[in-house]
């Protein structure tokens, strides 16, 4: 599985993007916070993680990129994303939402719907059970992680696509169910991407970085080969902090610590070489 | 020093806890909340850190168990705590409650009483200074961390012994106080648990990652054994990491992210031969 | 470069914190919160990250210093700031400053000059362009960064010395201006240390770190030698990590481990031997 095209997109785009080191306002929670910014930076991006809503206006002036992440529900902290949001839209900026926990709790669900309807994001990352809670599945949700039974298999795969494909179209927007199968759709065309490595699930936040890391993506390219391009740098990092803990039988502290080193030493070579993505439709 | 029946006992609620991977609702600092998260996920459970009030009985109904942590005072975090040990109590869900700070301002004293008094913790873990604090012994507070004073030593061992019995019987609950030597008691019975390193007190947050995991393991069996376990578990990981940090001349930094690998992959057999703990009582 | 008097001074001065183990409070913004506390920590002090406001004038009673990092401008935090401030002078222990992100928002403009006339400290710990912004030049932000017009070069160094000395005398505190070369001035004196690499700037925070480490040191010592130690020390620990991450092809998840491990196991000798501070004035 590798489609040649997409993979030079994918490296010309991250190319653009180191060269740009765009500026990323970052809106997120406080479990993942520290992540998300080393990240961006991991990846040759800028990250500003302000959220004051009285300095969302200039703070947007000066950023490329807005990440909205909704693990944190305080209703200071969504007025603030609210106002970057509409700065954002307004200096044509472009906007990645992340829906924390759709399906986990009324609150999130209704606060998730608000947000995609005021915010009009370019870009939609969550977990398979977040974005099936969002289009109005039925829901099994635990917690914050994805539910077993929303893992893509040979079986659903067909049917995980198209619910990505039509929401993505009814949105209006990119999005980017994440998972052992990644499934990106702009409403029209289809992408998978079946890198990782099953450690990514024990490290708290690596959905959040995902977000995170799309924010710098999209400000240095389209919303499709953004969202594709962070996805298969996070999961080629991951394979290769798995295979280094593997090799030095050590855990998830030292998985955590390789994922960054990965993320930040990538290569072109690294991603002709490894990108597993193909194009469904 | 050790007993095997414990340890057996202590073995077997892990590998019960492991294989239920319950969903483990911390309320706490913003300091440590990252390395709370973490520590769940590795020792193979899972964590949410939901902190508005009004989705706190959609999310105790999905959650396995409750921790209150009280380094964070903030009036509108109390009452998502209140709302959340409410909700656990109705649902029987146990309540993990770390007193952190306690003796350090009237504050912080007056929020930990009323806590007690109203979540009805199945277990209160804090350091020795805390503990006393809340039992109304004079105190002698450096901040957040114990005080000398406060260490166990040979010459008053059996006066903390039963300091934490009779507060322990008073609360009607397992009061677990940490230390070079922990003491665990449900009023009746008394453990001491001598694992551990004093690496353990270089990293900040090691107590708050103890009580996020103590409510990991009060989700697979009875509460004098769930805090045993955890503690031992901490204990043992932090034995091995400062282990490799000295036969590596590395520093605290390293400390840390072996913490997280040990605890991650830690086995029957380590605990089997590693377990420091017996019963005083 | 390097003096020889400086380095004894910021040698002792640093053992004998090392010595009163000081307790720092720190008022710090929540993306770095759990790296600065670990850092203060690692260099031998004891951190301590209370924020309700009635509680302020009991921990300043405790701590040996007051670190204020305005990285989180939320109001509520604000006004713990304010109460832990006039209880710090009251008490006659030092507060540092740490305007981040000055230029960057008007908020941010405003409320660091209200609190630098509050707070009257005994260090302002910023990145050149937060010191330029604050002394009222011409600015030009990128975000929480230092912008590449503010680096310190051969050029500029006479314009950039006298502006952090001038700004220095104005405010009647220590200035320390940190960047590639760190600029230190008490308005009459004025230091330059060239330790560090340029990886530091590629993790979040570094400059948060060496705000509260400046607190520790800050309890141990005349201002001016404090921010010069701190600066040192965590330059020289940025140097050996740089070096360790080069030669085993490694990157930025590693630099910060082993940043952590360089602050905690410095020596004597390794200051003696790699500290690169002269006086210019």
């Amino acid at each position: 599985m590798n489609n040649n095209e997409i993979t030079k997109n994918i490296t010309e785009l991250i190319n653009i993007m180191k060269e740009k080191r765009p500026l990323v306002e970052c809106l997120t929670n406080r479990v993942t916070i520290n992540d998300c910014a080393n990240m961006v930076l991991a990846m040759g991006a800028s990250p500003i993680m302000a959220e004051i809503e009285s300095e969302m206006d200039e703070i947007m002036a000066i950023s490329d990129a807005l990440v909205i992440n909704l693990g944190l529900l305080d209703t200071q902290y969504l007025e603030a994303m609210k106002t970057a949001a509409k700065a954002a839209k307004r200096l044509g900026k472009p906007v990645v939402l992340d829906p924390v926990g759709a399906g986990a709790s009324s609150l999130r669900d209704r606060v998730c719907a608000e947000m995609i309807e005021l915010a009009q994001p370019d870009i939609i990352r969550g977990n398979m059970s977040e974005i099936r809670a969002l289009s109005g599945g039925a829901v099994s949700s635990k917690g914050v992680d994805a539910s077993d039974e929303d893992k893509v298999t040979d079986k659903n795969i067909d049917a995980m696509t198209e619910l990505v494909r039509s929401f993505a179209e009814k949105c209006g927007c990119v999005v980017c169910a994440t998972g052992a199968t990644d499934i990106i759709s702009d409403g029209s065309s289809v992408l998978l991407v079946k890198n990782g490595d099953k450690m990514l699930c024990s490290v708290t936040g690596t959905g959040c970085m995902c977000s995170a890391m799309t924010g710098a993506c999209a400000a240095a390219g389209d919303p499709l080969t953004a969202a594709a391009a962070v996805v298969v740098m996070l999961g080629l990092a991951g394979e290769r902090a798995a295979d280094y803990v593997r090799d030095n039988g050590s855990g998830i502290g030292t998985f955590k610590v390789k994922l960054f080193d990965f993320v930040y030493s990538l290569s072109d070579g690294d991603f002709a070489g490894g990108a597993k993505i193909e194009t469904v439709r």
